[in-house]
């Protein structure tokens, strides 16, 4: 019996990671990613070469213009992304984009529905994103319990599961966790704000939570920093 | 003190309403609506419509890539709309949008969020669609649960509401508060498969319904439709 499970891959290294461990349970996996107006679109290449490396049976792009309701710098090109802060815990980050987890997960259910999978695999964690609140245990829960009432599915009493195997891992767990199951983290990008070539940007939070990472698993990094 | 609301306005009778009561509400509007490769796309121009004679504070039309995922009559072209089906209340209809309002409020959250807004109504309605899992109440107190923790308003206990205002009336009903209320009928549009002039088609299921709730609620119908 086939079981299908729908991946949400950004092309960073957690949702890569996430990729390789559905696989490794098992699941024939449907990527999908997100063209949504986000300034560091050349995330979306990664996101297509990590799928096809890591043997997904599809990979599907949705447009989504969450560009059009703006609120993040990370879409919205008059707020700043912000470098070298010093305190990455520091409340919620002008980097979050409203809403996104919802909106996306909202998406992955729908194709799930449509696929007939019985899984939904998003990359979020606790440990190292606690100021987003779409990251924590408990909001999971709750997306999880609507999901259920909210399908033709759930209805006819065949769930739909959220998963989230990165959500109490630190980064350096996640880094050792991939390259045991052969994630090439060369292919996947981390950075909000990287060159117009997809080289990371070394100073945003997104790449110093990575460059952590790697050195607290004792692991060479092998991303290229274009002002390293 | 300025009380904002993301209205759900797809361009029907029913949404139309829940704009009208919400503004009777006291909320400034702010009207949405998605671009979702739907056929009948010419509803959105009713939407523009509606929400400027119903003094909506701006009109938001989002793009969102739903036809890519597929699974429904309404974004695949593959799947026929039925007409003159017997049993309205057999089951899920073909004509349901995978996750359709579970994306739709995911999306009102996310702007609701940037607007600083206080609610978001949508216009669902439990006793004419009982065949769609995201029109229940059940559903839509999950999903306010969901939302509670989703977002940074939600985070720092300031509540985003969701608000159903016609989930428990019928079509009659929800018809005659519209007439008190000043919604224009004629600017509406119902139809699942509508002409290329927007003319409704007035025998699919949602015709018969807008048709039905005229007859019942004693008013005369203003819709043409091109097949009467």
């Amino acid at each position: 019996m086939i079981k299908k499970a729908v991946i949400l891959v950004s092309g960073g290294l957690d949702s890569a990671t996430t990729l390789a461990m559905a696989r490794e349970e098992g699941y024939v996996c449907y990527a999908m990613s997100f063209n949504y107006g986000q300034r560091h679109q050349i995330e979306l290449e990664s996101a297509k070469v990590i799928s096809s490396s890591l043997g997904a049976a599809e990979h599907k792009v949705v447009h989504l213009g969450l560009d059009d309701i703006g609120g993040s710098a990370l879409t919205d090109n008059n707020i700043d992304v912000p470098k070298n802060t010093d305190d990455l815990s520091a409340g919620i980050p002008v980097t979050y984009v409203p809403a996104r987890n919802t909106v996306f997960l909202s998406l992955a259910l729908g194709w799930a529905e449509v696929l007939n999978a019985e899984a939904i695999f998003i990359g979020v964690n606790a440990v190292d994103y606690s100021g987003y609140p779409d990251c924590r245990p408990e909001y999971i829960d709750a997306f999880q319990t609507m999901a259920n009432l909210a399908t033709k599915k759930g209805v006819e009493g065949d769930l739909i599961h959220i998963k989230t195997p990165l959500i109490n891992l630190s980064k350096a767990e996640i880094i050792k966790k991939g390259m045991i199951l052969g994630v090439d983290y060369s292919q996947t990008l981390s950075c909000y704000a990287p060159d117009t070539q997809g080289k990371a940007c070394g100073n945003c939070d997104s790449c110093r939570l990575r460059r952590q990472g790697f050195k607290d698993a004792h692991i060479a990094d092998p991303t290229v920093y274009h002002s390293a």
